[in-house]
């Protein structure tokens, strides 16, 4: 054990143009615009592994941002998360150019049937030795529910309640179908798999019925790392539940401290460790060599900042643009005769539509730090000793700048400062990575109340 | 245009053991048994490009074989396609170690919305800048159904009209609603997408209701090289109206011929040029530098041949083995009172059980050649010019051996003879590769009804 906490550190990625920092695929030298390419993915994996990360995490949307102004134009032109294409898809590329590297990936629970699914992430944690994490999702965009036959979204607590049977789906695949020693591959015998270790699940539940057996043999860590994201009450039932790991943020560091002790306490409910959830906090960096390079990087993230993106993806459901900036809030909505509108609650009447604007979508609120290294590590080092965090998430201003510089500057730091390990241990598992004592979920995670087929409803 | 037909060339392969060679996983030196580390596909995928292959064509089910001896015991001990992985994952990994090689997938109209899977196909192409195609299948497997919350195999001609409107939806997602120079990616304007050239596709039908806009932006191909594999009625229907390249097959060569026609015969029906279509068997070859050595092979393979796996691949309601060899199968049916079971019908009731189990599940029973070099290229030759057809899958039976035997022995012989191009067009899509005149639909197809938006419910 080293003597300090050490740092987690994921690179914040999506397989579209702009994620989170809106307007800024324009700085120059920037290649997200090259993301349908398979090099820009090989060249992402390969730097970030040579920068030491951790983890690669793919956030994902199954639909488009078409609230604000009352369609999808605005999202389209800021290229906000569309087009995106497939998250899962782009981890085989990487992990042919990688050795170590860890890759989460978002998929929804929402939509698809969980068998597919499950196969689909085993047959990942093969191709990567066991590299691969899972961050679930219920999905929120309305017309994601429109590209798979409903009419509009799933109210937000049924959304978890469908999120708890596919668990339980998945879990049964992957944690109860096949025992450990199920595949034989005895050439003299004849045998690949032992039948007599390999069952059907048998799920028969209000939201799926899965027969089984799971397609895929048992792969390194059978269920992939369980992370999730959320701040929700349902959402934090769920994450003390299942999560291994969790995103997390909010408004300031108060709010991520609370969310930490919920999610924890919720975890010790469930018959889990407080320790066993680690969590993650969205994080921007601006660094370089010298306090000046620092600052004209700022300028020019400024003056390529995008509000109409930042707008577009909060989903804003009226638009303040279109009033004077020294208006309020409320006067707007009163000019609209959208004062009482349900979609408008919640809104801050008394503030003005000018700082308003400035406040709307401004990415990665809560951890942001612009510095010389050694400003950037200490922010690092009291968000993980005082607020209680155990990593982050590096948002991209610039792809792959963003990357490079931390790599250069502050990873060196970090690991002088005992954060961050020299390299890599060969063969780590993405759970095992992540804190995990084993490749396998610990004993009283609820996924291996399956284990061995425990719990299943056997044979026919 | 060269002066003789030339050969179609594609590898036949699917993500498992025994995809259909049963027993033959066991051979000395096969590394079959590997297929779920990655690095036994960007070996397989090097080879095949050195080779100069076409294609690799990947089969897929999403169920296992459980019907033969009630269970799926039988394909477990055969490692006959389950443990099975999904194919999709493996082509982005192959795609980074390859620059020309094509890329088919097989993926069911049955179970899984078409709005994800669209979405999927769209970033392969733009990963492998246009080089895949996509095998359509309804799925037959029982067990199939039932891990997709049906109690049954949906009945074959329905599987067949919910495949028309899954194709629909692909289409109108593909190739409608985007225009070709929706992209624009203008920096300057802070423009990524011109929104006026993206819309919504509005799909309500009998089975789907998609709302778009398709997440994904025009890729190489647009809709990937549609292939299909079937001699039913229905399925002949579907290929004349869809498909661009037919995987066919049968008893004997006058039943690939009447396929061939009427494939052709349908597509003209459907307003298309008979000659779009192209049509592909499955072949079974063994070759070596002389005589002896290939009849060593044959030995061999004969050796390991595995009777329970191609029983068990053809679902046979009843167990043959359990009879003494000389019974005839109507004396077999009898003892076991399932004369009259409607599972046992047009079962060949005189045939005798050990020709009878000799026939079951003969792997190429069609195209089968055994011999050196120029022997294989006869009989190559005869197909195309004789039977009509326009190329092979070549069946493996031992990976490596059975692809560097062909690119060793039969690709030179074949270039010489002009029915293999000296080397690979850069940059060609699979579409082009397969004989199409350009990277996209021709313009009878039915997908392209859907192109500029016609025929689209639009915007609202």
């Amino acid at each position: 054990m080293s003597a300090v906490k050490p740092l987690l550190l994921n690179l914040f990625e999506m397989n579209c143009v702009s994620h989170i920092t809106h307007g800024l695929w324009r700085l120059p030298g920037n290649r997200r615009h090259t993301f349908e390419d398979v090099e820009y993915w090989t060249t992402l994996a390969r730097t970030a592994e040579e920068a030491g990360f951790d983890a690669v995490f793919l956030a994902d949307v199954v639909g488009a941002y078409d609230v604000f102004r009352g369609g999808p134009e605005t999202a389209l032109r800021e290229g906000l998360q569309i087009p995106s294409n497939d998250p899962l898809l782009v981890v085989p590329a990487m992990a042919v150019v990688t050795e170590h590297l860890g890759f989460g990936v978002t998929f929804s629970t929402s939509y698809e049937p969980p068998f597919a699914f499950a196969r689909r992430m085993s047959t990942l944690d093969h191709l990567t030795r066991g590299r691969v994490g899972w961050n679930v999702v219920t999905s929120y965009l309305p017309n994601a529910a429109r590209n798979f036959g409903l009419a509009d979204e799933i109210e937000h607590d049924h959304r978890y309640a469908i999120a708890d049977e596919f668990m339980e789906v998945v879990y049964k695949l992957w944690e109860g179908s096949w025992d450990d020693d199920a595949v034989v591959a005895d050439r003299d015998r004849g045998v690949y798999t032992d039948p007599t270790r390999v069952r059907y699940v048998h799920h028969t539940g209000e939201h799926f019925r899965v027969a089984g057996p799971h397609l895929t043999s048992p792969s390194p860590q059978r269920t992939p790392l369980v992370v999730q994201a959320t701040a929700s009450r349902a959402g934090i039932e769920f994450a003390g539940r299942h999560a291994e790991l969790v995103f997390t943020g909010g408004p300031d560091e108060a709010s991520v401290r609370r969310t930490i002790a919920a999610v924890r306490e919720a975890a010790v409910r469930h018959g889990r460790q407080a320790e066993d959830v680690k969590f993650v906090v969205q994080a921007s960096v601006v660094t370089g060599r010298t306090a000046a390079e620092v600052a004209a990087k700022v300028a020019e993230h400024e003056r390529f900042d995008s509000l109409d993106g930042r707008l577009a993806h909060a989903s804003l459901p009226f638009d303040p643009t279109a009033h004077p900036r020294d208006r309020t809030v409320g006067e707007a909505l009163a000019a609209e005769g959208r004062l009482d509108d349900p979609a408008t609650r919640g809104f801050p009447l008394e503030q003005r539509i000018a700082d308003f604007l400035d406040a709307t979508g401004r990415f990665a609120r809560t951890f942001s730090v612009a510095g010389e290294p050694h400003v950037v590590v200490a922010e690092i080092e009291r968000w993980l000793d005082d607020v209680g965090i155990d990593g982050i998430n590096l948002t991209q201003h610039h792809s792959y700048g963003t990357l490079e510089d931390f790599g250069e500057f502050v990873v060196p730091r970090l690991r002088e400062r005992g954060r961050r390990p020299e390299g890599y241990v060969k063969g780590q598992t993405m759970r095992e990575r992540f804190g995990g004592a084993g490749p396998h979920l610990p004993p009283d995670h609820p996924g291996r109340r399956f284990a061995g087929g425990r719990g299943l409803r056997g044979r026919t």
